[in-house]
């Protein structure tokens, strides 16, 4: 059994954690922190809670909570993330960062977020957290960097076919996301007079920081450079990422063997199920650390077009953190993320 | 003023071409028919439309009717509809047809849609309806073959670029459409219960019927022979299609430049409009002829990103044929098509 | 041909008046203005209106306004609207007030907005612009206090019964509202990701300041105190208002009998349509200045049970007042307002 | 531990209850079975549930399947239903029947249904299945006749002041439905592009097979004779039930004084929240076998307003006649039902 504290715990990523820990049959007690709603009870913030257990403590507190708790999970926002890893980490602490600020080497970070990394010296200790990817590495972390959302939903689409050197290395790739991936800061893209019947692209142009992670990722792993076009939307809905990938093959390919070769990468890992020519749908994943995918081969143009459905709260944050803690403690993978979506 | 018969008033498309003619200032008589609703008040099936005046006349009557209109608007199922056509066409009329049929040479269109073309001496006498490519041979033509909604949404997209022999042959093209576009039948996939919330991709692998018109229509007019991969999406919405398409250029562009091209290709087409570093939002032409556009150049990936957006149902279908309806007859391009979408 | 200025342009009210003037016949300029957003093009706020000709005035220049228009629109907040309205009536230019100003006798506006009414001279000057309780009125009057958009909805509904004294004095009623109701004001409900998929109550326990305006109309026109209990309800969908109202009757009385009072009451008022053992349905008002109502008697029960659905921007809110700016000006009631809704 | 059979599982309420017994700890096997859809893998209707191992069995085989489970849930269309429950109850078996062929005196249901009652020497067998009201009987009983969702909307949000008398013997209820209520069958009204954006009432006038069931769970618990004047509507949702009631107390109350008793009533009821100065949010019991309600008095109006929100698949359908089903076999009551609600 462990205890666990859940820093940030007002904002979506947090909230999920908490939600996801409640249930969790190997977690006897949760420590919620809030910046801002220090005090209040998270119930009052989202009302699918139980009121009553889950009072808000303030971050001056988390000195004194670092000593009562087995693990983190640090929901703070890039930049600010690193400081609290670090003190959880240096008192031995397991930590699952939920930022960005462990998934790149500091010069790359430096140059995609415009600053100079806080806490260099613990980037080399950080193992990012794509659980199908690293299971060996992050069983024996101490420090997971957990992937994002959109990072996410790419790679589980694209590393079978990377890990077997059958690409080229162009990626064109469109996701459209619902909006919890925008948290719950208030913007006018946001307001609901706005966003809903809407659909809309953003950070166009190769802006969006999840394309570094992407790329080194697939550097890190596999010793390939790629480059990768990515165009971000935002869709009237709440939760979910819907990915199309276009990418070319070395030579040409059958979408049987493609449909092998996700099976086969896959066979081992629950949480992935691969849609024969069927494409997957969002909604059977939503609520659920799921990915479903499908891969089919285009005659006509040449390219292979890659499918991905995941929930960006579970599967793209909370539900693959908690994937992680399981392994970190020598937990079932599956503990705590057993959910089927609702459907209808 | 001109006297017109809608053939197939009760299918989507048929309805949204009456619901925007109704208040066209140059339509004096609308006779609608329909094959399985005659007798019946369209306002019966559509709510929106004024009650008492629109009964649905039965197929049988076409040969009377083709007698009392100055045009026809024919909007049956493909294959059934050249049949409409050439009645029509051989007495005279000016038609314009909602379907398939008269958009691809006879050869092309038994390829993909397996069956013989039934009136292929009437293809040569076919101008293809996309207004912005085609303007002055629609002023002239006596048979239009309205774009389908995917193909307007694309080739709006790309024929600035195309037209200036700027682009290498490769497309990759994302498209997301309401539930519209699929009409008014009903099938599990359009089932409510099953679509809201959802997002799924389908006819995956390059098997849409608007991929041989896309590059028919751009081999026609460019001659360039060009290969894209496309996959349609049908998300939680009822109207619209965003597009978004990646391409190279055979040079490095700027995205000044590309706005550049962009508007000056444009810059007389009314119902187009460019956005600078700014995404469009589908909801913004809802309900509208309009397509709005945005370009942009990634340098992260060197490729170009194009974002379109338009209403299947208008610009897709109803709007951009009574728009050629409106140069065929000489009337103001914009006539009966000066809606501006709610918002919010 | 009016000239128009719209004084609060910027708001939901304020833009969607402005939509539907671009298009009105008799309507030669607009001048619009804003507090917040003078100096900006209207457009970078509603894509969906056209850029470069509604550039927003700052509020400092009505003064200099009201002597270029024949008429001033004030979509200003209750409370501040009473001063703008003064301004342009006491230059003898005719008003129409979007706020809750002019709705209410002095005592009862102090009451229910906890404040001492800022122009009480006015008051009696106003003429309360539910055009189809006052069309005459409207037509003679300098200052019209446009209605609330939950006032329309139920005045409509309830009406005709009450204008004959048939009822007794009690009403339950409940609304839901889509968002745009809301405005265009950022708040923690009205962000997307917390209203999609939800509904909600709120002003319970008759606190919404629409009710005296509903009771005060009735006792206005029909010398009757009624008592209503009124819940409003917030939906996920952004316009629209859906009503639905109990009542008892002084005596028993037929579905029929009550087809028959409503279609006889309605019938020479264009914008409102009876449905017969049919509910009306929200869509088919969206966009449009129509009111859909049925009223059907509950045997079972003993009551009496009336539906009404309008577009809440549009009958209830800038559509009522270009119908009645149209009355006041002498134009046709319908010009500017023969939109139908889209449907799908 | 228990052996379960689903009786009609490929609807949703059938699929819902295999969904949640899927992680029902105390439940080892289940049996699904269906009419239409025998030999095919339920996870190909519901991509939400695990492929290969939940094949459909003929309804042929229920004679066999009897032998083999401890408990069956019915979940078959009204009139079809009885038959079955009385396969199953005859030898021995608990039996939770889904459809409404239990849950009214044979004379009511004759008269509601419009048939005679199939199997009428059962109905006394049969304990009414709303868990709050007839917790100490169901949990004796070897025949539960499940409510249904709208019965249980209403009832738990009325019981506590009708337990204690303090009401008049009128009601006037308006609730709004997602459209899982309707279940999987397609109709134009569950057309997406229909549902979308739209609201309607439906089987208006006191016609709505409830209206008797609600009147008949007052009676026989209470002996008070109510009336009840009840609209359902149609939302673009697809879960969930809100309800808004009005009555009037036989005296004045206040609101605290509601609350209390409210608290006091569903106190050790561990499904049921009462909310304080606070609407019940639809979104926080989607997915849960929660009803959220808060009650209030209107002192405008001299009226009691009470909401409530549930999720009309789970507390309205599956989840209650899981939550039955623990208590005939003395499992804890939350067994497989601690889901909390994703929010957002």
């Amino acid at each position: 059994m462990s205890k666990i504290a859940v820093v940030g715990a007002s904002g979506y990523v947090g909230a999920e954690l908490v939600r996801i820990l409640l249930d969790h049959p190997r977690v006897e007690d949760i420590i919620v922190t809030s910046a801002h709603h220090a005090g209040q009870d998270l119930a009052d913030l989202y009302p699918n809670l139980p009121s009553g257990k889950l009072i808000l403590q303030p971050s001056s507190d988390l000195e004194k909570i670092k000593e009562q708790v087995d693990a983190a999970f640090v929901a703070l926002p890039h930049g600010s993330s690193a400081a609290t890893v670090s003190l959880f980490y240096s008192s031995g602490k397991k930590v699952i960062d939920m930022s960005a600020d462990f998934r790149l080497p500091a010069d790359v970070y430096q140059r995609w977020y415009s600053r100079e990394h806080p806490e260099p010296q613990l980037i080399d200790k950080a193992v990012y957290g794509l659980t199908e990817l690293n299971r060996q590495e992050i069983a024996q972390a101490k420090l997971v960097a957990n992937p994002g959302c959109y990072a996410t939903s790419v790679l589980l689409a694209i590393i079978p076919l990377v890990s077997q050197n059958l690409t080229t290395e162009k990626f064109y790739v469109s996701s459209i996301s619902g909006s919890s991936g925008a948290g719950r800061g208030l913007s006018d893209v946001l307001h609901f007079s706005n966003l809903e019947g809407n659909l809309i692209a953003y950070k166009t142009g190769g802006k969006h920081h999840h394309i570094p992670e992407i790329e080194q990722a697939i550097k890190d792993k596999f010793n390939l450079e790629i480059e990768m076009a990515f165009t971000p939307h935002l869709g009237a809905f709440v939760r979910g990422i819907f990915t199309t990938v276009y990418m070319s093959t070395k030579e040409t390919i059958s979408s049987d063997k493609l449909f092998e070769i996700y099976s086969q990468f896959y066979k081992d890992k629950i949480f992935v199920r691969i849609f024969k020519e069927k494409s997957p749908e969002l909604k059977a994943v939503i609520g659920t650390n799921n990915c479903h995918l499908s891969v089919i081969y285009d005659e006509h143009a040449g390219s292979v077009v890659i499918l991905s459905a995941i929930d960006n709260l579970i599967k793209g944050a909370a539900g693959q953190a908690i994937q992680n803690f399981n392994l970190m403690f020598g937990y079932p993978e599956t503990e705590g993320l057993k959910n089927l979506a609702c459907y209808p």
